[in-house]
């Protein structure tokens, strides 16, 4: 049995989201059967790095799954994009050890949410980006957001809860940046909580519009309410970059 | 009354072209409905450039309209904005001439065709390019192109022929670009045909894989026979891109 590693890009539009869920369209979905059409295997299971929600894109998404395949994988990433609907594709497929996980094996990740804010919306970005009508201020926005970095809990960034687990999680790299009417926010992070990266680009927002200052997002931090902090922004501006399982060799924690 | 032009985007991928067709979504439709609702005039009635096919994207169509609206121009611009669908914007309005007429004034329009031939489609920008599963050779396709510039009878490259009128049409300028995996030409003319730029593209493509020589297009274009020249490139590369309507004071001609 070999285990098979996919990197998958896919645009989140007309997804119902990572997860298969019955009646509706999912990338888990239509990918298993594609593969499993190629394979002619009765059931694929493709375990991802963790799920996107609705409407969320990825260009580096991560999943593994087992095949009696014999193609060898760059015959693979051809036979599979071929019956592939033009909104997902496979970037590359590897052969890895049995014991990778997708899933239990990812170190991290890395998110990015493009905010568009231009007086005219931009007609064939934005499917990819969330549209502003109010100019942001990219510098109260990084002020703002320095706070976030490192290691803290997040609840006031986390669409439910309480759970069961913790909500501490290590932001290794927040970054914000601006060219010209596009703003992207990149946060790297050892995990992710529910809609965490866009309730804090909607907290961000609201600083950038002059709504709040930024010393208030270290309040929000601190009080560790979702109530406290800003909108979940749209799931269109968001996309799954990258997902880390090696430790670069000159990383120093 | 106000004689108003517009500047206007659209994603044409959803749309059955620009010219309204009972039963059809098209960009003119779409338009018009979104303008009356706003200025409460029973019929606008919207005179384009030009119309585009199914699938034809604009950066900058342009379009003008009577009206006796008291709108000042920007609030035109956000107000009709936010009666439109995602996938057509107004990007710029300003009061014109009475006599203005965006279809004969028209001097020349800019077409972009864009062609995608990495490996791997790229699954965001599908919807605004042709992928060639062969790798292009651009030098070929710019040496082949060079018989095209300037007036000809560019029959060879309409789909629909014999017409009534003539297939005579300048070329100012055309032009041929690589960055990665992405090409573009662009093809600057007093006029075109139906399908001239598609037609050219497809033409190109089959030099860039090698499957004509350059000096081929030439002959294609001395013998005038449609079935001679390459296939009708996909609607989701074409950007009609912007269109002139006065001479630069530094053109030459």
């Amino acid at each position: 049995m070999r285990n098979i590693k996919l990197t998958l890009s896919y645009d989140g539009t007309d997804f119902n989201g990572w997860q298969t869920q019955p009646g509706y369209r999912t990338v888990q979905e239509t990918l298993e059967q594609a593969v499993a059409a190629l394979t002619q295997e009765k059931r694929i299971r493709l375990n991802a790095s963790g799920r996107t929600d609705a409407g969320v894109h990825a260009v580096g998404q991560v999943a593994n799954f087992y095949s009696t395949t014999s193609y060898p994988p760059e015959v693979l990433v051809r036979a599979i994009n071929a019956r592939l609907p033009m909104d997902v594709v496979v970037r590359t497929a590897e052969d890895v050890a049995e014991a990778f996980d997708a899933n239990h094996d990812a170190l991290g990740k890395l998110y990015r949410y493009v905010i568009h804010d231009g007086s005219v919306p931009d007609v064939f970005l934005r499917r990819y980006s969330c549209h502003s009508r109010h100019r942001l201020d990219v510098d109260a926005m990084r002020q703002a957001a320095q706070c976030l970095a490192g290691r803290h809990d997040f609840r006031c960034f986390e669409t439910e809860w309480p759970n069961r687990l913790s909500s501490v999680r290590t932001i290794t790299h927040l970054g914000l940046s601006r060219m010209g009417d596009w703003i992207w926010l990149d946060v790297e992070a050892d995990g992710f909580l529910y809609n965490m990266v866009r309730a804090i680009a909607g907290t961000l927002m609201n600083v950038g519009r002059g709504f709040w200052a930024p010393a208030q997002v270290a309040e929000i931090l601190e009080a560790g309410d979702r109530k406290q902090a800003g909108p979940t922004a749209p799931a269109s501006g968001l996309f799954l970059m990258r997902v880390t399982y090696e430790r670069s060799p000159n990383a120093t924690s």
